[in-house]
């Protein structure tokens, strides 16, 4: 699976070591976009500082997805502006790891309600998201990754 | 345990749940900050975008430690700019998590390089740092919290 390939710059290092450089967002690095892996999505608050905050996550092929709900913290950044970033740790080994810079190219209702039960499905094996607030109307970010990085084990 | 309450913004939610809320960084704060947890650290990159690092932390009573070393993306970014957001999971339990939002009010070589062996020993288990490269030289930053955020059990 190739997407973006020019637009990416892929470094792939931790802690001064090389430890993979690939230009594919191949099967590995999908699988920890779209495993049981909590992500970590910074944005930018309206003073320019950077805020924080752990999510689900996924990815359909093409973007990054991030499931989020109207009227969050991190909905309101990334509409005034989208640059994020977000990084990743394999649940079953904390040296895995995966960072996305990017930016949110599109938000969208459409399908949130039912994705956000597929997440729910995937993380806590319930077939309805469980912490839904009454009148809450579920937003997909939609995340086009400009650099990755990542360790390969 | 207090400190800078009269700096502190305390909101404990969750999913649009109010899970806590509190104005003590208490043992259970200092528990997440001091136990082998990861914590993802947001930085500003020189355009003002956010950037990412998964990393080390460590709390010292006043403030919570990051120990990085010169020449570091975060460490050349928060001398550019000292806001950073840090948000911490619990290895044991991905639904108790803590965020912080803060400045890097100090950085300093002075204890730096028993501090990574200190941290070292907590995470990996060994006596000296093992991923130190030549003339590798660390800095710890100091990071004074402005907000707190944290899901309590």
């Amino acid at each position: 699976m190739i997407f973006h390939i020019n637009r990416l710059t892929l470094i792939i290092c931790y802690h001064k070591k090389i430890m993979q450089i690939n230009r594919e967002i191949d099967d590995y690095v999908k699988q920890l976009l779209t495993g049981k892996n909590f992500a970590f999505v910074a944005t930018l608050m309206k003073d320019g500082t950077p805020q924080i905050t752990p999510t689900w996550i996924d990815f359909d092929g093409k973007f990054i997805l991030i499931n989020t709900a109207e009227g969050r913290v991190k909905q309101k950044n990334v509409s005034r502006n989208p640059h994020v970033a977000i990084s990743i740790v394999d649940q079953n080994n904390p040296y895995v790891m995966l960072t996305i810079r990017g930016k949110v190219i599109e938000q969208t209702t459409s399908g949130a309600d039912d994705h956000i039960d597929k997440l729910a499905k995937r993380y806590l094996g319930v077939d309805k998201y469980p912490f839904r607030s009454q009148n809450e109307k579920r937003i997909l970010l939609k995340v086009q990754p400009d650099k990755v990085l990542y360790t390969k084990p």
